[in-house]
């Protein structure tokens, strides 16, 4: 395996230059011969980056057998599709075979997707969507700092994904945390999908980024080998540029590269070559065409082979501290409660001598969301990404990959609504990240419907591997923060923005007390009744208790149950109401698709013949008091006896 | 009502500047009580605007008489927290008496909300959520071109918003689209919740906006009428300027400007004065502090008023065209039959020699959705807004109010996942926007998971005013294409990539033929069964017409329900197949938050003691061939098959 070293060699040797070009030809083989094969794929643009990948594998500290080494340098490949280049220069590098590659690419039930995956070995980050790698890498910068590791972070990108507005929010955070370790470089090809960039969209890319901050070095030609190393050389040891900051790679390069009927045309962005086409390429790369048909017919007999062992989880140890009561009759908001909490897990796990466990990430809302606690006691490992939340939930969910527990606080609407798709990436990417997201529903009151985060639930529902818990006091609040912060895996907590009285049993002693361990997938009687129950949570529960006990004083029984484990459901419990009688889902959320949509399905295919009537926001709240609003539609407790008596009739 | 001609006043008299000042102490005043009043609000942005505001309306060409004269100037206000500020001016332009604003600002049901809303007189697009208003400006600016109409378009923003990346993407495309008659306007007061700019997350403004191609123009006092006003007209009349480029005013004010104990303190962007203080203020500006008193009781005793007229939905004329039939047996893409269609939309719409009424919006996919055909028709109403889906989806959301139809096209994970707040904020805006996305679902094969959109139900099931459209075949796309762009309202019309052959009756003749017409709402039953029946939509309904056909020959009699209108939503046959047998939907989403939780709470709501079965996606798929994809999921003919004899053991 070829290895440079970058620190002391100011060239490439002829040796190393022979042998690069060699590997290019076997690369650049594959890349024809991957997407031929597939009869689709991206060939164009990884020609016009494997030069350089070829470089920056050989210059790299990583470890082909053991590909998750902590100590080696992070390569993010933001351009998801130059995926044959990858893969090419991934097999030449040992970390497999090439056969599994070219008789699997773009294949059903393969590792070796269309787009780059992580379950391929060497691969950091699943990427597709563009504009997504360099917040990435920001996050993985800032965890190696964390961690107190030495390896820089470089991140590949597109010319035409600069046109995202999320690299201009990365390319800031890079430049306010100093992150003098981070080469971002731009596969500047001029083409994209639609033709040149400058006919699609035109973008300066060197101002650009000389106006947030980097060091910029222009390379002129990126498939040059030794051109292209000595500008990595300049940019790895900050040879007269700022080493406090980042720095850019803006590299001219070739579209279709080496192939000369290919060069230049855009139509190869996302095109394979013919079979007859492909020969003619390998010819030219002076490759035997015969490969071709022998790797169609090999393809032809393959089976999908065995998926690689996952990349294994670093999830810290966390001492989960001591649960925080909240005593009967004493109003919390429950993001108050969760910044206790979260403060209390900073103090119990955040040591100032060493690598902070827990970070927390801010979005312009610290008081808002409560962070000020934890802000104080682990100053460090507190991260202001600013009015930047697409930037700051893709940067959070790298980082919380990284061996940190990371919590994401902002309002609903920013944590839910406008960063989903950066979460579905998330998800998509197995990372362990706590969203936290206060002020949800029409709890939020009087800055009005813009700020109303309504579907958490009805958006949160479509992500696979994400919980949701939504804590009805401030004390299962405690308890929930607790829980998420010692689990692995992704979740979404939410909560309203007022403050409540904790919850309370029949006998007025606290439901949630000290005894009480928050389960997922296990709801809570708050009250057993015996003709029609109420299933809600979060921030109408003590609706709901008040509108039993109203029902009591005219001798009608109903139940409550308090379903703070939205995802998983507790299916028992849910099944147990519908034998009980009617039941009338209540939520500080949009009717046809939180809770109520989710008891109705499970109603549904159990064939259960019971009602089922679905309170919630059916149009948007107003700016208002939110008991005003909760009342407009029908959620304050007067309006649960009212649903629930007409249920009887 | 002071009007200030811009183009002849080089500068304001003595007389329009005491005017201004007068203004200015009512409107401040105002300002402090809305928001003490209320107990809650920005006070702070809003008189670190106020001047500003002031001027801007001054000089703009407007109506408070006729607030949608289409003759006016537009000034889109993007930081929605001024309110305030915003409120105060335009009560003092007289598009409303002082009194509504003042005891109704931030109630339950007034129209005065905390964030500004179009359904105040005057305002002209909902904001709250930061970085939206410079998109819909753009979007506006546009549409003032296509409509031949002089006016200038104005965005004021806040300075913490320029974090946004979003903002990035809008200052390109009014770049490119040489947007002259735009001018961004940004209340540098550096201050944001979190403190100042520079802590939070440092922006060079003029340096950003520079690299983008716009003139800049530093402005160094805001709060200084005279000042303003000279910047102001330097950008509205070119001078040393590029007329062809959107111009910036970086204006430098002071947040509380005018306030002594406000003036700097973050504190008060969204906190209001005490009782106390709020008497001190008035006192400051002249204003006697009784007024506090007063009006907290006229507010306790005041109803909120009825809402303003809405305004003038201005939807034009369609000329729906003529139908194009596919034949039964050649198979076509869906988002070639919208491609076609549309491009007939423009060639009876769209005259070279007056302004065009369709108008289409690409991502750099043109060629994916088919864009083509209506681009080479009417090039100049196609609008290529490059990687930049979040800008491109607000800018034209805002012009799709603008007597324009608007197309906007891109894959299912742009169009739905990633733009989902943005559409959200439209829908809030009573847009009329057209989003056709191809490339839905596991149909998009090859390109994998990242690119596979398998949640756009579950995510347009949350905004109250989008219908959702699913056509089965290359017939009904262009039937609901034409349908949609001939009526008003906001609507997602989705498909897959696969080409299929056109869906056939059981007598082999087209279902979806000349005679039919697509109404929302109505379901059609492809094949009508006695024992159970497939309810479905889109690419996989030729597996369900398939998987009836192979359950005939085995006795079994199902029906196939064909819900191309998933929202609204055809209850009664929804009804009628649960009075057959049990239920099964297939769909290419996921199978909890699609069709399936759809039909489950319909079901649920009646008490329909039928079993339902939900087939759909359960987990992300993989990179692979469509047929593959749908086989492993158990939507292939096949695993209908075999799901319809379990549930009828």
């Amino acid at each position: 395996m070829l290895h440079i070293d970058i620190e002391k060699q100011e060239g490439l040797s002829r040796e190393q230059l022979d042998e690069l070009q060699k590997m290019w030809a076997r690369c650049a083989s594959r890349v024809i011969l991957a997407t031929t094969l597939a009869g689709s794929g991206h060939p164009g643009g990884s020609l016009s980056s494997l030069h350089m990948l070829l470089v920056l594998y050989s210059v790299i500290r990583h470890n082909p057998q053991e590909p998750g080494w902590n100590g080696r340098d992070r390569l993010v490949i933001s351009i998801g599709h130059v995926s044959p280049g990858v893969y090419s220069v991934l097999s030449e590098f040992g970390y497999f075979p090439e056969d599994r590659f070219l008789a699997e690419f773009r294949r059903a039930g393969s590792p070796f997707a269309g787009h780059v995956e992580h379950v391929v070995p060497g691969v950091e980050w699943n990427t597709g969507n563009l504009g997504q790698g360099l917040s990435v890498a920001t996050g993985i910068c800032m965890a190696q700092g964390f961690n107190k590791l030495p390896g820089k972070t470089i991140c590949l990108m597109g010319d035409g994904e600069q046109q995202k507005g999320q690299i201009a929010e990365a390319r800031r955070f890079a430049t306010k945390y100093n992150q003098g370790q981070l080469i971002g470089i731009v596969d500047r090809n001029h083409l994209q999908i639609g033709g040149s960039t400058e006919g699609v969209m035109p973008v300066r890319v060197r101002e650009e980024y000389e106006a947030s901050g980097w060091n910029v070095v222009y390379v002129p030609d990126g498939n040059d080998f030794q051109i292209f190393f000595k500008a990595l050389r300049r940019a790895w040891l900050h040879e007269e540029l700022e080493p406090e900051r980042p720095t850019l790679l803006d590299s001219r390069t070739v579209m279709g590269k080496g192939i000369s009927f290919m060069e230049n045309k855009a139509k190869y962005h996302g095109a394979p070559l013919s079979v007859d086409q492909a020969r003619d390429a390998l010819r030219e790369l002076g490759q035997p065409p015969e490969l071709v048909d022998e790797w169609m017919e090999k393809r032809r007999t393959h089976r999908i082979g065995p998926p690689y062992p996952s990349p294994e989880v670093h999830y810290p140890m966390i001492n989960m501290g001591n649960p925080i009561e909240y005593p009967v009759g004493k109003k919390t908001d429950c993001r108050s409660a969760y910044g206790s909490a979260l403060k209390d897990l900073a103090e119990n796990n955040n040591r100032p001598e060493s690598a902070p466990r827990i970070v927390g990430f801010s979005c312009d809302l610290e008081g808002s969301v409560k962070m000020q606690g934890f802000h104080q006691v682990s100053p460090g490992a507190f991260v202001e990404a600013g009015i930047q939340e697409h930037h700051a939930a893709a940067c959070a969910g790298a980082m919380s990959r990284e061996g940190l527990v990371v919590f994401f606080s902002t309002f609903g609407v920013f944590a839910a609504g406008e960063t989903y798709n950066q979460h579905r990436l998330n998800d998509l990417n197995q990372t362990h990240l706590k969203i936290v997201s206060t002020h949800l529903g029409l709890d939020v009151g009087e800055d009005g419907p813009t700020h109303q985060c309504i579907d958490y639930i009805g958006l949160f529902s479509n992500l696979f591997g994400f919980s949701i818990f939504m804590p009805a006091d401030p004390n299962q609040t405690d308890r929930i923060i607790r829980y998420v912060a010692t689990h692995p895996g992704n979740v979404f907590v939410g909560m309203g923005r007022s403050k409540m009285p904790p919850i309370t049993d029949e006998t007025g002693r606290l439901f949630f007390d000290k005894g009480y361990v928050f389960k997922p997938g296990k709801a809570d009687w708050l009250r057993e009744g015996s003709q029609i129950t109420f299933i809600g949570y979060g921030s109408v529960m003590s609706n709901a208790v008040k509108a039993a006990e109203m029902l009591k004083d005219e001798g009608i029984s109903a139940g409550v149950l308090n379903m703070a484990s939205i995802k998983p459901v507790d299916e028992v419990a849910i099944t147990k109401a519908a034998s009980i009688g009617p039941v009338i889902t209540v939520e500080d959320h949009i009717a046809a698709t939180g809770l109520g949509a989710i008891v109705g399905r499970i109603f549904a295919r159990n064939a259960v013949a019971q009602r089922l009537i679905t309170l919630g926001v059916t149009a948007y709240g107003s700016s208002g008091k939110p008991a005003d609003l909760y009342r407009l539609q029908g959620l304050d407790a007067e309006g649960l006896v009212i649903a629930a008596q007409k249920a009887l009739e």
